[in-house]
């Protein structure tokens, strides 16, 4: 079992056919999720394909996420979460939390996946969109998004597969300025476990 | 008035301040677009991180699109076209013609915006996922999409403000296997306008 420390991010290897089981431990934590090719990081799971490849902008049971070169990277293989995820926000990052009034340095999503990347030794070419698992943003009337808690309960989690040798990366999101990781706005640990 | 040829794409620099006029020429074509800070092509519009900014999917009149730095770069200002766009859809590639069954070369948005921003003798750093003027994706239900012919009338335009100094690219959609630019699957040109 491998800890993504609150408020940081992890990475690690994965290879094809390997399960990933992503456990929401103390069960309203988001954990932005991204997927790269293990033999080229340039690519990567991508929101904006994946979407069309599914027919629906929330990944359910059974959906291959795929990468920006429409190839099947992760494909999700279980879910006790409630099935509540987000695929139309980007990461947090320095100039989220500067609109948000901070004025000093916050830990941010996009940081902790450079950071988690490069505790491997590699580094991406760009910031693509994650997929945040466990974060709640209902599509209203075809068209107003709402950052709501997660509907998640503690313990909970979502397994995915990996359909291509790859380089996983996940951030406990830091959010604590508007209610996405819940209503009490304290982000906590999760964790994820490799599984044959 | 320039031309976005059929199945092609253009590019332009636009000063701050400055309005660009999007005409749907034949009324159902789709012009992928995207605007990239003319000082730095490694911010752009973003789509995941304009998203959060606006508070829907679909740009109304008013809203600014923002960077992947979260800055305004274009100001949706006008809209004659029915005020349905898509901001949730990669642009097409080879890998999606090659997925619907394509076994030669296929013209593609993606291709577009490079061959474009190469006419200005500039490279960009990465295919930003395009906002999709006069793209009809619906999102039902709060999740299923669906693809629909444009609404948009012969003729009718949209007005972006510059609010930054960009590099604007176009790309009059090339689809022609889904009835995204019409039933009858025949793409067109577009025109667009400078305005001071």
């Amino acid at each position: 079992m491998i800890e993504i420390p609150a408020r940081k991010g992890k990475a690690a290897r994965v290879r094809r056919g390997q399960r990933v089981k992503v456990i929401n431990s103390k069960g309203q934590q988001v954990v932005d999720t991204w997927a790269f090719n293990a033999e080229d990081l340039g690519e990567f799971m991508s929101m904006e394909h994946s979407r069309i490849a599914i027919g629906h902008i929330i990944p359910a049971v059974g959906d291959a996420l795929v990468t920006n070169r429409r190839r099947p990277i992760l494909t999700l293989v279980e879910d006790t979460s409630g099935g509540i995820h987000d695929t139309l926000f980007a990461a947090c990052d320095r100039w989220r939390y500067e609109l948000l009034g901070c004025t000093e340095y916050h830990d941010n999503c996009t940081d902790n996946l450079w950071a988690a990347l490069g505790e491997l030794g590699v580094a991406p070419q760009e910031t693509p969109a994650p997929l945040n698992l466990f974060m709640n943003i209902p599509v209203i009337d075809g068209n107003r998004v709402e950052i709501r808690p997660p509907v998640s309960t503690p313990g909970s989690h979502v397994t995915l597969r990996a359909e291509m040798d790859c380089i996983l990366a996940f951030s406990a999101c830091p959010q604590d300025m508007v209610p996405i990781n819940g209503l009490a706005m304290r982000p906590t640990e999760a964790q994820f476990e490799l599984l044959d």
